[in-house]
């Protein structure tokens, strides 16, 4: 395989940006920039979301069972930046950022314009990340976009013209 | 669930556009236009592509273990929309456009900018679509982009202001 070709070819896939949040009930906390999502089916609806399996949150949604997408906004780009490192819970914030809980129990960020809190229904043990798939169970809006939802959304090439995760 | 907010919060993924190919070498071969993918991981190279149980190409690939997902550019909007509808093979052609089999049997469009060919590891069954979960094996860059090559690919929402597949 031309492996420059494989790389080209899989960072043309456009990318958002969301904070991945989950709470195990036992103290353990993570909130973490993604972007290796899609949503899957309409009915129930399901998203996919790839988690590097020694990341601090992929064990505590294997054990809560939930987790939360915050969608960023275009505005967000220093939140992308800080979640790229590991949490600081403090002060009922994470990493400085006011949020409470969702339904699911999993950390929804006030700053977020929506967010979609789910359940995990299958997690597929593959590769250095597994694909975590998860029933939305339950959707908050906080700034709802004007025009098109997906010209809201914070995405990769936001964030410079460097900045990759795929490839 | 407030269904609006599932609704609106969904949309905001951004998405490009993929014409998903296969052949299962018994004379069926399919192509159709897919907008839910994500790569899923590095090592190895992980794609997952969202596909509609009874679309036509769903038992090809299942079929044959074996999909390729042709990117389309910028130029590509017709592309896109003829490949919503059933395909057409006639005169060596899909649907019009010529095409030839890659390393791996799946049809890649000539006219793609770029095209990975993937071997099916896992297919999670749930949902209205299935994740199939596919190793990029083959990849080939037709026209390289110039600049980041996440804004060379034809986006969803490019199609026009009331086109979405999500929510």
């Amino acid at each position: 395989m031309n492996t420059d070709a494989k790389k080209t070819a899989l960072r043309m896939i456009p990318y958002g940006l969301y904070i991945l949040t989950a709470d195990d009930g036992k103290g353990n906390v993570s909130a973490a920039t993604v972007n290796w999502v899609t949503q899957t089916a309409f009915a129930p609806p399901l998203v996919a979301v790839a988690v590097k399996t020694d990341a601090h949150g992929y064990g505590i949604i294997k054990s809560s069972g939930h987790f939360a997408l915050n969608m960023l906004g275009k505005d967000h780009k220093g939140l992308a930046f800080t979640f790229f490192k590991p949490t600081e819970v403090k002060d009922g914030k994470l990493s400085g950022s006011p949020y409470h809980k969702g339904t699911t129990g999993a950390p929804l960020l006030d700053d977020a314009p929506a967010a979609v809190e789910c359940r995990v229904t299958k997690i597929v043990e593959e590769g250095d990340h597994h694909v975590i798939v998860g029933e939305v169970v339950e959707a908050h809006l906080n700034k709802p976009p004007t025009g098109r939802p997906d010209t809201a959304i914070l995405e990769l090439k936001d964030l410079g013209d460097n900045v990759f995760y795929g490839g």
